[in-house]
């Protein structure tokens, strides 16, 4: 069974613009705010010592697809799935909705990464950090 | 030929993040920047007044690759590439130079809609617009 | 007794900047969040209808003394207090506590206008909406 | 006579929200702009190596005041003049020019840290730096 999380976020006034509607770059802001959580949720953190190393996640790849606007205060239900741990990346899907109906659906690929002073390097997902990436809970 | 239309735009303090370089939904607002300045340069702007109607341009679908970090001050290159005028939509490119290296890759599909008081209501892209963007060029 | 409201709010990814710490215009947005929450708490919103007018809160100033820094997935208690309500205009205070220590305070004035198509105009607070901010509570 | 810098600045559509017009909270990031503009003329930079210390300048209070809306695609002139250089602290006001009117004015102060990893430190302004923030030129 896929991993899944989700949390509700109520829009903020300087989330939306002149349209009157969520500017499109924010709802990538949204999806990292649940990856966020679901990180916490399994007792990590996107940034976080491990086995001596500074982790990072640097994104490969972001993409949404609108399916209709959302609005100031409206509570909005990100619902997470994890859809793949490679040996060395993460893709999840974010399905956004709104009333009921789905509203937007995101998807972010990021890569494990050594932060090091110079710059950062990709490694193998840590075997601890996987597994509660596949499990979906702090185990 | 395909048009194209670059802008060259420095990074700010305030799009990086803590892992030092600019946050990933920032590439975004870019892409929207060099979008926006390609519009002016051929008469039109992204919420304009046309033939008695307010059209808008609401975005269907936004996706960006990353293949290194851009970071404070760096000046980028953004090359916008119309790939597509369909009947009611328009696709571009745009691609991220750094010191003549491609640092990122954005892809944003846009449908043209009449703004209306009740919401917002797709329509085929008029021809005088059409023209333009097709052409890339005020003519 | 003055008018209090408080929420507690965790910072964001996005919201930190490359020096490690949240960038110091995104203390705005918390203080309008929790102005907004509070709004909410007495049964009104920052643009709402109200007697056949649509009502908007623009601001005239905003200010905001920095103590020391709040960080990434820091919990940032917000307490705002309402230092005045003037015939037109509407004064409050935010104080951010992290851990118990005061790292910041901030200061708004906004004020009450009826949102027109052509523009803002200023207009006495109504005296329900009055009511409301004074006592703090939806009444 | 104090030193003064201008840039001239483009109001972008993600600046706006759905009153139409700037959010408030990006006059703080204009000001950096201009800041860091400013600081670039002199040849300087706000997060730079001087004298093998990693010289950073975090905020103590910023303050801004509008008296008029600006909008998408205005072009905003932004007026930076230095009021004081104190011993460890910068201060400076940012008049925000709009064909030709004053629609806002800011006020920041500065201090001058040395960036460690523990923290930061605030320490004199180091007399290079200062001479060149006195000067408002390279020299």
């Amino acid at each position: 069974m896929p991993t899944e999380f989700s949390i509700t976020r109520r829009v903020q006034f300087a989330e939306t613009d002149m349209a009157g509607i969520v500017h499109f770059a924010n709802y990538f802001r949204m999806m990292e705010e649940v990856e966020h959580a679901f990180f916490r949720s399994i007792g990590l953190s996107v940034s976080m010592q491990h086995d001596g190393m500074h982790i990072g996640w640097p994104r490969v790849s972001a993409a949404c697809e609108y399916f209709g606007p959302i609005r100031f205060e409206d509570d909005v239900q990100l619902n997470l799935r994890v859809t793949k741990v490679g040996e060395k990346s993460f893709n999840y899907e974010v399905e956004f909705l709104w009333e009921g109906r789905r509203v937007a659906l995101g998807k972010m690929t990021s890569v494990c990464c050594e932060m090091l002073e110079t710059g950062m390097r990709s490694i193998p997902i840590p075997p601890g950090i996987r597994k509660k990436l596949e499990n979906g809970k702090d185990s």
